[in-house]
C-alpha cells in the first residue's frame, strides 16, 4: 500500500500549491484548480496514512483555535479531529452569542489568543454580510500582528462556514464524488442537481447550496440549481458559478422545477435553505433588535415553506434520474419524512437507501480540514509527507 | 522496581482477555473473572509505570469522546486523565440535557463524531431503563459504521455510569480492596456490608449499590445488602448477585437492619440511594412531562428518607464490625453529619478516620478506566506493555 | 542564535532557584530576587527556543487544571498555551459561579481532580479576602494528598489572579520593560507611574495596581501610585511596596494627582480600579446576599467614578512625561475614549501610538506562565533546558 501513497505524493508534486503556504482558506473560488486538487490529494494521503497507522503529526505543540458563532457538533468534531491528527490542541474561544465583536475588539482579541496559535477555525454563518467579513478582519489582524512582531507565527484561517461559502463541506462533498466516480476527471459532464427541498424548520443557511454551485462548476460538471420562486441565493455566487462553468466547459443552469433538475441527473443534493432576501431582512431586523419583526418574518417564512411541501426527494423523483440511480447527497442532518418530522426534505425510503453513503460523504471532512491546514502550514507538502512516510511513526502503538 | 512490573506482565499473560479486544466495557457481569482480573492487573501496571516515570502512551493522535448526561467532576477528570495517559485527547459531546436523542439521531451522531475517535465514555444514569440502552445503541451504531466502511476504527465504549451498573466505580472500589487486603485471593470469605444510609438529598442513583453487589459477589465475598423496607434495588441485579455468589462460593444476603449488616463486617459501604420503584416512577413522570407529579414524588421521597435518619454510620455502629475496625468505603462525596449537612450518611468522626482511605479508593479510577481502554484497544496487552517498558520513554522529562 | 540560548542558560545557572522546585507561585513578594530573575530568564529561553523551532516539551502526558472563577479569555489562552508548550493538556474545572466551595469540599475536590495533574492554575479575584485564601487551601490540600500517598505528584499552583496580586500579569509587564529598556539592570532609577484612570464601568479588580507596586519596587525603580482620594488599594500591599523600595534602593510614593505622577515618568500605567474599601463592602454584601445593597453600592461607585473623568491618559498628559515619550502600558482591554466608550482611561490618539506595544506587553504572559511551571516542575532547569537544546526536537516539523 505504501507505493500508493508515494504515487499520490508524486501526483501532488505536479500541482502548484505554493501560494497556499501561510495563507487562509476562505472561499473555494479564491483558489486555483491546482490548489483545490492539492487539498484533495493531501486529504487522500493523510487518510491513507492513518489507515496504514502512519503518524502525520507535524506539530509537537501548538494550538488550533475554534470559534463557533453557531451551535455545531459535526464541524466541531471534524475540526478537532483534524487538529489532533496534525498535533494541534484545540482551544475554543467562546465569545457568547450576544457579544458583537467588531473593529478594535476583533483586532485585539485576535492577537491576544494567537500567541501560540497555528490555525484558527471560524464558523459564523448566521447573518448575511457578516461572517466572511469577520473572518477577513481576524485574518488581517493576525497578519499584521505577525508583521508587527507581536505574533511569532501567522495563524492561518479555515472558514468552517460563513454567510457566503462552506468550503469544508463542499470540498468534502466533492471528495466523496471523486471517490464514487473514480477520479476527478470523471466528474466532467456529470449532471448534479442542487435543489431546494421542503423543511418544517426555517432559516437554514445558504452556504451549502452556494458552496456547491461555486465549487462543482469548476470541474466541467453540469450544475443545475433548482428552487421555488422566491428562494434565490446570493447573486454574486450565481455569477461565480456562471463564470466557472464558462471556463471549465461545464454549465450552470437554473430552474423552478425539482423534477426538471432531477431529470437524468447523476447526482442530486436536495436540501432546504432560506431565501437570501429573507436572510438579508432578518440580519437587518437583528441589527435593529426588532424582535417582533423577526417573529413575524419567521411566521411568513414557515408559511412560504408550507406552499412547497411537494419539494421532497421521493422514490418517484429518484426514478427520473440517470437510470434511476443518481447518487443522493446531503450534508446531514436531513429532515426525513416520518423519521425526524412529518414532512421533510427526503422520504425515509430514499434516505435509508443512501444512509451509509451520506455517512461516508461526511467522513471526508476531518481530512479535508487537515489538508487545508497542512497546505497552509507546510512549505513543501510533498517533501514533508515523504519525510513522514519515511519516519513511519505509528499512530496507534501496539 | 522494574522487575515488579515484569512479573505483573507475566501474571497478566496467564489470563484470558482475548475477547476484550475491540469490545466495550458496559457491565462487570458480562465479563469473565479473567477479564476483570486483567483490568486490575493492567491498571496496576499502568500505575506502577507512571510512578516510575515510564510513558504508557500508545496513541500518537486520536480522540476520546466524553458524553456526560449528568453533571460530573470526578468521573470527568478520571476519564480525561485516563485518555491523556494513553495519548488520546478528550473532546466533550455536549448534547444539552433537554435533548432526547434516540433511534436515527443516535446512530447518525455516533458516526459523525467517531471518524477519529478511539474510545467513547458515556455517563447516563438518570432514568431507569434508558442509560444502558442508550450505550448499546451507540455501540451498535459505531460497530455498524466500522463494518460499513464509514469509520476506520471501531470506537469502543466505556460505561462511566448507567442506570444499572457503575463499573468504573465498583472496579476502583475493588482495586482499593485488593490493595488493602493484599491480594484478590484474600477477599474470599470477607464480609462486605453494602448498606443504605440516610441523606437529606433525594434521588441518588442506584448504580453504586447495584455495581457493588454485582461485582463483589464474584470473588467469594460475603455480600450483605442492607436497606430500610421500600429501598429495594433492581431485581435483575439482585439475581445476578445471587448467581455470582453461588458460583464463587461466597454469599449474597439481604437485611433491613444496618446493625445486622455491620456485625462482624470486614468492610462497610454506607451510602444513600433512591428506591428503584420510585426511580422507575420518576422516569415515567419525566416521560410524561408531569412536573407536578415529579415535585410531589420528591416530597414523598424526602419524607420517606426522614423516617430513617438512624441509618447513619457512627462510631457505635463501627464498633459492631470485625474487631471494631472494618474498612469504611464511599464513592464520594459523602453527606457528613455536621460537616456537609445536619444529618448525613456518616458521622464526622468516622469519616475523618477514613478520609485519606476514601481518597485512595478514588485514586484507582483513572487507572481502571485506562486499563479498560487499553484492554479494548490493544490486541496483546502484555506484549505492548513489555514494549513500552523496554522503550522506557519518560513521562516527565527532567 | 543557539549560542544565545546557551549563554542565557549559563546566566540562569548563576541564580538560586532551588526552592522554586515543587512549590507554588502565589505572590511575587514571596519570591526572592533570584527567583524572579529565574522566571524571566526561563521565559526568555523558552521564547527563543520556540522562535528557533526547538521543542520545550517536558511532559509526555499530564494535566494542567484551570479554574476560572471569573470570565477570562486572555489569561485562559495564556495558561493553555503555556501548558501546551510544555506538553500538558488543559482540563477546565467549571465549578459554577454560584457554588461556594470551602473547607472539606475544597480539600476533597482538590484531591479528586489531581490524580494526574501536574499543575493547577486558578483565577479567583472577585471577593476581597477570598481568592488568595482559596488558593492556599487548594495548595495545602494537594500537598497533604501527596504526603498521604493519595497523589503521586504534588500539583503545584500558579496564581492566575487573586484579590491581592496578579503575578502573571505584573511579571509579563516587567518582562516587557526588561525588553524595552534593554535589561533588568536598566530599570534602576526609572520612574513608573501606576495611576488610576476613569472608566465608565465599575469594580475592576485591584490586583493589577497592587501587583505592579508590589513587584516594580523590587528592582530599584521609582514607583508612584496615583489615584483620587477614596481609591486606596490594600494597605498591606502598600507596606510591601514601601519595604521593597527601602531594600532595593528605589522609592514608593503616593499622590492624588495624575499630572504629578506623569511628570518625568519613564513609564505610565493608567488603569481603572475600584476602591479597596468598596470591594470589601461588596464582598460582605455578597456574603449576606444583600442584592439591593450591591445595586446601591454600584450606583454610588459609578457616581464616584464620574467625578474623576479628568483622570484620562491624553496627549497633554503624556507631554509631561520624560521627554514626552514615556512608555504607555496597559493589561488590556483598555477603555479607549471614542473607541470602546465615550469617556475612558486613555485617548484614542495615545492608545493608537502604543497599541502594538501593549500587544507585545501581553505576548510575554504565556512564556511567563510556562516559566513558572517549568521552575516548579523541574529540579535543575538549566540542565533540563540544555538537554532540550541538545535533543533539538522540532516544534513544527516540515
Amino acid at each position: 500500500m505504501k507505493k500508493d501513497i508515494k504515487s499520490m505524493i508524486n501526483d501532488l508534486s505536479k500541482l502548484d500549491h505554493s501560494k497556499m503556504f501561510n495563507d487562509d482558506f476562505l472561499l473555494t473560488w479564491e483558489k486555483t484548480e491546482d490548489e483545490l486538487k492539492s487539498v484533495y490529494k493531501i486529504a487522500s494521503i493523510l487518510r491513507q496514512m492513518r489507515e496504514e497507522n502512519i503518524s502525520s503529526k507535524i506539530f509537537d505543540s501548538g494550538l488550533g483555535i475554534s470559534l463557533f458563532r453557531d451551535n455545531s457538533t459535526r464541524t466541531r468534531f471534524s475540526f478537532t479531529s483534524a487538529c489532533n491528527l496534525l498535533g494541534l490542541e484545540v482551544q475554543d474561544l467562546d465569545e457568547g452569542k450576544s457579544q458583537v465583536a467588531h473593529g478594535e475588539t476583533v483586532r485585539e482579541t485576535a492577537n491576544m489568543i494567537s500567541f501560540m496559535a497555528d490555525v484558527i477555525g471560524i464558523r459564523d454563518d448566521m447573518y448575511i454580510g457578516k461572517g466572511n467579513t469577520y473572518m477577513r478582519e481576524v485574518s488581517k489582524s493576525v497578519k499584521e500582528g505577525n508583521i508587527d512582531g507581536v505574533l511569532e507565527q501567522r495563524s492561518t484561517l479555515v472558514n468552517l462556514q460563513c454567510d457566503i461559502d462552506h468550503p469544508t463541506q463542499s470540498m468534502s462533498d466533492m471528495a466523496h464524488l471523486i471517490e464514487e466516480f473514480g477520479g476527478i476527471e470523471n466528474l466532467k459532464g456529470k449532471k448534479i442537481a442542487m435543489t431546494w427541498a421542503y423543511s418544517p424548520s426555517y432559516g437554514k443557511p445558504l452556504s451549502v447550496p452556494q458552496g456547491i454551485i461555486g465549487l462543482m462548476t469548476r470541474f466541467g460538471m453540469d450544475v443545475v440549481l433548482a428552487h421555488p420562486k422566491g428562494y434565490e441565493v446570493m447573486e454574486e455566487v450565481e455569477n461565480v458559478a456562471k463564470e466557472n462553468a464558462l471556463k471549465s466547459g461545464g454549465s450552470f443552469t437554473k430552474t423552478n422545477s425539482m423534477e426538471e433538475a432531477f431529470k437524468d441527473a447523476d447526482i442530486v443534493y436536495p436540501k432546504s435553505w432560506a431565501p437570501f432576501k429573507a436572510m438579508e431582512a432578518r440580519t437587518e431586523l437583528y441589527g435593529n433588535r426588532d424582535f417582533d419583526g423577526i417573529k413575524s418574518l419567521e411566521q411568513d417564512l414557515l408559511a412560504q415553506n408550507g406552499k412547497h411541501m411537494d419539494w421532497e426527494c421521493t422514490d418517484d423523483k429518484m426514478a427520473l434520474t440517470k437510470e434511476g440511480k443518481a447518487l443522493y447527497m446531503h450534508c446531514l442532518p436531513a429532515d426525513i419524512t416520518d423519521v425526524s418530522c412529518e414532512h421533510g426534505e427526503v422520504s425515509a425510503s430514499v434516505f435509508e437507501k443512501y444512509r451509509v453513503a451520506t455517512y461516508k460523504e461526511a467522513s471526508y471532512k476531518p481530512y479535508i480540514i487537515a489538508a487545508m491546514i497542512f497546505a497552509s502550514k507546510v512549505k513543501n507538502p510533498e517533501e514533508t509527507l515523504s519525510k513522514l512516510l519515511e519516519a513511519n511513526n505509528v499512530r496507534h502503538f501496539q
